[in-house]
């Protein structure tokens, strides 16, 4: 190797930077594979550690891979146990198990460090150049409830990865880490409990204590069985050791389909609404469908068909529009047809924007389902509320840079509300919070037909990735 | 072998008879195992062919052996899918083909002739000594609706078996054959169809097409495979080898637990109310539970839960106590508690005394369908009328016989209506129809808790066989 001819004095500090650069640039050219793999990936795989070689200013031009994207949402897809279009991925299903391994694969094709805890939730990490301060997250679920669509949740996994694609492809170089999160279970379709993951991280001791010892599905699994199934809590004993610091991140952004029919370009959440979920089991005496004559029968499902319109009724009596409630499970048991439905079940959703209006709401369900089992005369064996989440308010900073972040990118947007809750409604308790809404067609969600066009999803991934270059470098 | 002295002439016919039998007996006294069992069991289990042995008149005594019907209960009750008290015994599961043998195995311990055509239904014969005249059947079903009890059907199959032992020991011959019937699935919990066994004895060519072509189980696992599975239709392609003449017997009688709660003693059914069951299906759009605004939904869950109330209403309306209807199954797809039914299914049984009456509330059901569909914007994709059976008379001579037979016998008895089916609703089609009710613990069936005490089983299989045995001299 031949060194350079001295040069005049005032040229020296950025010749000595040149050479340090090209130093560092020859050791890595002498592996012939790494150099083939960079060449065909268009970006480099393996950072320097040196914060002089690469940029560490903002991005200036940001390029969206949009068909690979488009692939990636399309295959993991295919991760379902319903056919296409529809898709179905339950918590630690064999289904659930790939789709997990697709992505952190993905993770690593993109040089990201991966870690999973106790229970699932998956990082991927891009180290800043002070990788000691709070990082900064995003990230989003894979889980999909039965006969739901491929892009609730994904789009902000994928959507996440390629945004630190699209970074380091610019040759952004971020201060703080980047941290792609996969949360495990956003969806309560298995164990009855939404944003299962988030809700961990964000330090629920509640939650880690029913986890261990009382959390079963409908199958009478255990939660740490069906961990255990997937090959998570090896061994642990203390799901404390999930549980997120304060101080751990210092921004967490959630992109997301809108899941409602009022976007045409992007969304800016200010706020999530208030969920709330509830249990109600009605029972009766049952008996037989042409034996026993109508006074002398106290159907529970007459019950939980009389609750079901009560929830309806409460919900419009509300007043406002942002008050919604929802009846989607009514099982009957025995649930034949010559069989008078001795015990019935129903599960409740019920959210608003504001907190005091939705649990006056749910007071009036509580009271309608006495009044009705008295009227009956079956039994109201179970009134459960399982969770009553208060509402969550996006950070003002970070709502900021996103909007100035569009504003640059000419991208037209709105601030809005979330009425569906996300894992971002639980990391606001430890991070300071924002979330970004893609449109979605016609606002469908968690039906098949859900779809989000690719360019709107290129967009949220651009403003996405901007928001965290500026957010790194804060 | 030594001959006996001759004897004077006038006492010849009755030696000649004496000595015949003793012929007959001293062969069946060479075979000693048999012996042994006869003596064991108390009854011959070798028949005489000979009508001029054993009594062709009524026995004087009738003995149940109470015990050893109980224990035969409780032990077919074994052979569920539920844990017991429960019983759950859905047709030609692999508990359904154990209980089949059971029933299969006591026939031949009672020396009857063992026979099952192409659906499953099982014939237990007691040969006559005039074996061509048209047999007197009784019999039942052991099938069993999820979470049910283990007397419906079951004492009219075991109880049938007793009362032909019955006979048996106390000497009576018949002279007619006698039969017992197991019929194949009455209850509709697995293929949707009620009464299936004894509706295709019947002769329901539209039946015998709908099974071979088009009858499939929620699993959708066709009748053919299912049947094919416990044993039955091997090679068989035409299904009207199944049905019967309407001159194969000359009389049909069924005993069976009231289900109903106004027996204090035995019932004497003079009419079977007439069923109907139908099929409702709503679709609508479905979507998020959070992000779908209430005016925007067409809640397809709702629309079923406002059907059921409806069915109640219609039936309450008739203003008659002989109107009943009942919603027995109602089920949401997709089934998650954050998503809004996209689906609905219910499965409405109504039944009367009067039939015009009970097409009067179809109708009404079918109007509230569609003014609901509109209503709230759902589609009404199937409004389908499975059956809609007409009601069944009891033959008056039979109604007669058992009056008579309980008179004798000095048990109380009233006459009444039957609201439940039974296999007796179809075999009326091709036969003189008779039922006998006993009382069941306050009326509760299709549950855990149905219970009939031993002694009115008991009474009842006394009525059954005295009744039999005249049915059988006609």
């Amino acid at each position: 190797m031949a060194y350079p001819r001295l040069a005049p004095s005032s040229f020296l500090p950025f010749l000595l930077l040149s050479l340090i650069c090209s130093l560092v640039s020859a050791q890595a050219n002498e592996d012939a594979t790494i150099k083939t793999m960079e060449d065909f990936s268009g970006y480099p795989l393996h950072e320097r550690n040196d914060p002089f070689c690469g940029s560490s200013s903002l991005p200036t031009s940001l390029s969206v891979d949009g068909d690979s994207l488009q692939r990636q949402i399309n295959e993991l897809s295919t991760f379902s146990d319903t056919p296409a279009p529809s898709v179905t991925r339950i918590l630690f299903s064999d289904k659930d198990v790939l789709a997990r391994r697709y992505i952190k694969n993905l993770m690593g094709l993109s040089g990201l460090s991966v870690r999973e805890d106790a229970v699932g939730n998956i990082f991927g990490r891009w180290d800043g150049y002070k990788p000691g301060l709070p990082a900064v997250a995003t990230g989003s679920h894979i889980d999909a409830i039965p006969y739901s669509g491929k892009y609730d949740g994904v789009v902000g996994v994928l959507g996440a990865i390629e945004a630190l694609n699209v970074l380091k492809r610019s040759g952004f170089r971020p201060k703080r880490s980047l941290e792609v999160i996969l949360f495990t279970s956003e969806e309560p379709t298995r164990f009855g409990i939404s944003c299962l993951g988030s809700r961990l991280l964000a330090g629920s001791k509640v939650l880690a204590e029913a986890l261990k010892k009382t959390t079963v599905d409908g199958q009478n699994i255990s939660f740490v069985d069906a961990a255990r199934y997937a090959g998570y809590m090896k061994g642990e004993d203390d799901l404390s050791n999930v549980f997120l610091n304060s101080g751990n991140y210092s921004a967490f952004l959630e992109l997301h389909i809108e899941q409602g029919p009022i976007l045409e370009a992007e969304g800016i959440v200010t706020a999530i609404a208030a969920p709330a979920s509830i249990k109600v089991d009605f029972e009766g005496n049952g008996g037989h469908a042409g034996a026993a004559l109508m006074p002398n029968r106290n159907d529970a499902g007459l019950a939980a068909a009389e609750l079901a319109l009560a929830v309806e009724k409460h919900v419009l009596d509300s007043g406002s529009i942002d008050t919604v409630g929802t009846v989607g499970i009514l099982e009957l048991h025995p649930g034949a047809i010559n069989s008078i439905p001795s015990k019935s079940h129903l599960e409740i959703d019920t959210r608003d924007i504001d907190e005091k209006r939705r649990n006056e709401v749910i007071e009036k369900i509580h009271q309608s389902a006495v009044a009705i089992a008295k009227k009956r005369s079956v039994s109201l064996t179970e009134f459960r509320i399982v969770n009553q989440d208060p509402p969550a308010i996006s950070d003002k900073s970070i709502v900021k840079a996103m909007e100035d972040t569009s504003k640059e990118l000419n991208l037209p947007h709105k601030l809005m509300i979330s009425r569906a809750y996300h894992d971002s409604l639980f990391m606001a308790r430890i991070s300071p919070m924002g979330m970004l809404f893609i449109p979605c067609f016609k606002g469908y969600s968690h039906k098949p037909e859900e779809y989000a066009a690719s360019q709107d999803i290129a967009n949220g991934v651009k403003v996405l990735a901007l928001t965290l270059a500026k957010l790194s470098l804060d």
